[in-house]
């Protein structure tokens, strides 16, 4: 089992040095450091991972131990353990394919999570979650019954268990208390490159205005739409010759592969939220 | 030497017979054809490539032979031989990096036309065009000078028999009435993925907005500023240990490369303007 | 319905002509021409789309008009109407992730073809291409009987009318008398870029090598294993921190989308085997 | 100044802890910290850079201190400071692209380093070395003055204070001494994706395979031509259209940017040999 710290605190020197020191003389070995300096913010972000097997501290004493640097840097923290995956919602509607594409993953044993519930506002996805094992739940969604369907989803993510929701193109727009509430643990496939062709119908857009690459980005949700800090993105070549149905087959491909690194990247804790940005330590 | 026919028209039956075989009956072999019909606008396009070198008749034949088409078709056409390559002018600022890559890649012959003009508002590139062996003309642009700066590098252009204007990275907007004359002739490259960051300092809006990639666009320029019909766009990745620095750095890359592509597209006559849009015979 | 036209034969004028004018003159609409010239070879490759819906021509028709060309110009077509689908069958063998992508991809209507039949020499897909509805049979093959094996398969590809065979990461060498019977009809996927990494083991050759690319590559089959023609190719970036797993599991995104592309094009007969290359009418 | 520290040992714990101590104990700030733990070589490999600002020992010292360290974990290093550019011979023979590349990228403030030498075998340079002011040597190689040759190189080499040789298309193979002598010091671009298409003539190759993406690799060079550590490679999509002279020209722009990529990280200490692979902290 490894340990998995995530810090971040105002800059200054001697914090590699302490909490590297802390982990050796706990009898940890260090199996991965990856630090970043954001010289405009001044702000330290690091991501460390030790083996646990001849640490001479437990769980419990790791976080005591992190309590004195949090006083000392002002260091923020976030511990977890590779032996507690995350248990992970999949909200979908209609279109399957990122919905697919996740599961299968999870069954290739790609992701560093466990999807354990899928929720969507149609029943279009029942037979797939079926076919995976995966316990699958209809909350419909409109325009009266909004704050009770959400309301219904949050108990079903209590009672899941779950620590992370993706939407796999899902077509409702969350209300600014649950992406509060969650803040940080919804991501989100916008089928565009953002900032470019923000809100509905991004391969209309991107046909419209003639773009010769179409993209994809998966980011946090936030009340902003389409405005969360971005965690991956990618792009494809389209040409003249592809119509917005092309634009749209060869843009399933981009969402499931941005999202599905995404996902992983978000479940292996290498991302930090670092304001309106993320710091991916890939 | 070869002729190349550009048509575009109402989309109808028997417009690529009528043509190829106009071009079989006078002894002409096509090179290359390639065709387009875009169903939303019910537009075709069509770009033909035939050897003279047995051709029974001469240029003012085959624009006559064109226009009979043009009646019954309804077709607009552009006629032009390889063996008369187009005159470019480069118009430049202060940052020498896509000014100097066409000046290479016009030596090493990458090019389907000839720089034989280099235009700025400032003194720094003379040197690179003096050691490249084009002429150089300043002409200084000031708030209130503008006007006139823009009636001398018109008759610059047309004093060297200029066919295109290349913008690399010339940080002077050209008139509306500039545009307008030399539509369709003016190529600029925006160092951002189009629609994304248009307008000024596209690398810091970038940097803010934490995109994981970032591109270049090469567009013909129209009125509307970053709105033009884009010729061909490419992506590099970033991360958030890349300052706004190292943004400019990598872009520099990309929008030469975006820029020679687009440039060489449009001498090789591959380049249709369809609307807002672009149709690239590649 | 549209009809698909693909010929090759020497080079020579007038070929272009005289198809479109046949394809004119008996009511076809050219939806798409395309064509190559191979200098080197002096041959000559084009594929050309009509409209059926008002041709005056029954498909006898055409066939009896293409082979008076044929005569004449030395053609050789191959003809086909894009309401019949090529049936297809897939191999595979442990790893599921080709097959399910392919069957995926049937689903979202990707495909220009249906994959009718699953054939593995182990029952591990068989829940996948029941969950799909496509019938899935076991040819076991061991070193004693493979040439019983091909003869069964072989069997089951004429009874249920396949038109092309993918070998989606199936694990045993065809005989090259299968290969040779089925020649331009077999696509496999080999998981590295070739020409570099033939052979078995591929990721564990590039882990070896420290290559900063692994690739895929989708090619018709021939009796020279990973030398066949090859249709598609791609790459993504790996580094030193990618070991063997990371490589398999970076690959698998790969393959399926190689393999994907190329079998699309295969029944959208976009490829013409050119010798031991491909012409791709992308 | 910053100081950069790149180390390499036999795997254990409290190697980050020592070394990060040491850096804070003797008042440096880390700016950068990288490292890499080979599995199968039981390898550890790290990159440290810190500010020498109000650090407390000069480079001696540090030096001192790091022998102790050397003892104590086996540690192999290499220490630097970032004031002390390396300067750089660029080896070029007729082809002036990657050349002329680097001269442009180094008055831009690219590199890492500084060009104060070229070497050739041929005149055709001798403008561009002008251009740019950097002093050209011509040291003609023929079959019988080999030897002679490559001493004057050497002489040259010491003489102008050389750290890095690039082969910037230098079609003359160095000896196994010259290599020997200078390894881990002289980067190559092979115009392939190696290891496909080593040797001569690799665009001709790869014509004649019919791939459908053509690749550039920037490599130490080894006494085995082509097999040494790769720090960088690149492809681009060619086609059936792509005649040999078009992958030359597409080539052309990927061996400018992966050598140039190569030779910056080369130059920022980024790069660790680690046998036959390289450890690239990017």
């Amino acid at each position: 089992m490894n340990a998995i710290l995530r810090v971040h605190c105002p800059d200054r020197t001697g914090i590699i040095a302490a909490l590297s020191d802390f982990v050796f003389r706990h009898g940890g070995n260090i199996l991965d450091l990856d630090q970043h300096s954001d010289p405009d913010g001044n702000r330290f972000f690091m991501r460390l991972v030790w083996s646990m097997e001849r640490f001479t501290l437990d769980a419990d004493g790791v976080r005591l131990g992190l309590e004195v640097y949090a006083r000392s840097f002002g260091l923020a923290w976030e511990l977890s353990f590779d032996d507690r995956r995350d248990r992970v919602a999949v909200f979908c509607s209609k279109e399957p394919h990122c919905l697919y594409d996740l599961l299968l993953r999870q069954r290739l044993g790609e992701l560093a999570g466990d999807v354990v519930l899928v929720v969507s506002n149609h029943e279009d996805a029942r037979p797939a979650a079926a076919y995976f094992g995966v316990p699958f739940v209809v909350t419909p969604v409109t325009r009266d019954n909004k704050a009770k369907a959400e309301a219904e989803q949050l108990e079903l993510l209590a009672g899941h268990g779950i620590g992370l929701v993706v939407l796999a193109r899902y077509m409702q727009i969350l209300s600014p208390e649950f992406v509060e509430r969650w803040s940080g643990r919804v991501i989100n496939i916008h089928h565009s490159f953002l900032p470019a062709f923000a809100g509905a119908r991004p391969y209309h857009q991107a046909k419209a205005r003639g773009v010769k690459l179409i993209g994809a980005t998966a980011h946090y949700a936030t009340e902003d739409l389409d405005e969360g800090p971005i965690i991956e993105q990618d792009v494809v070549r389209v040409t003249h010759r592809d119509e917005v149905e092309d634009l749209i087959r060869k843009g399933r491909d981009l969402e499931r592969q941005v999202l599905a690194r995404a996902v992983r990247l978000h479940l292996q804790r290498r991302v930090l939220v670092d304001g309106r940005r993320t710091i991916v330590f890939g």
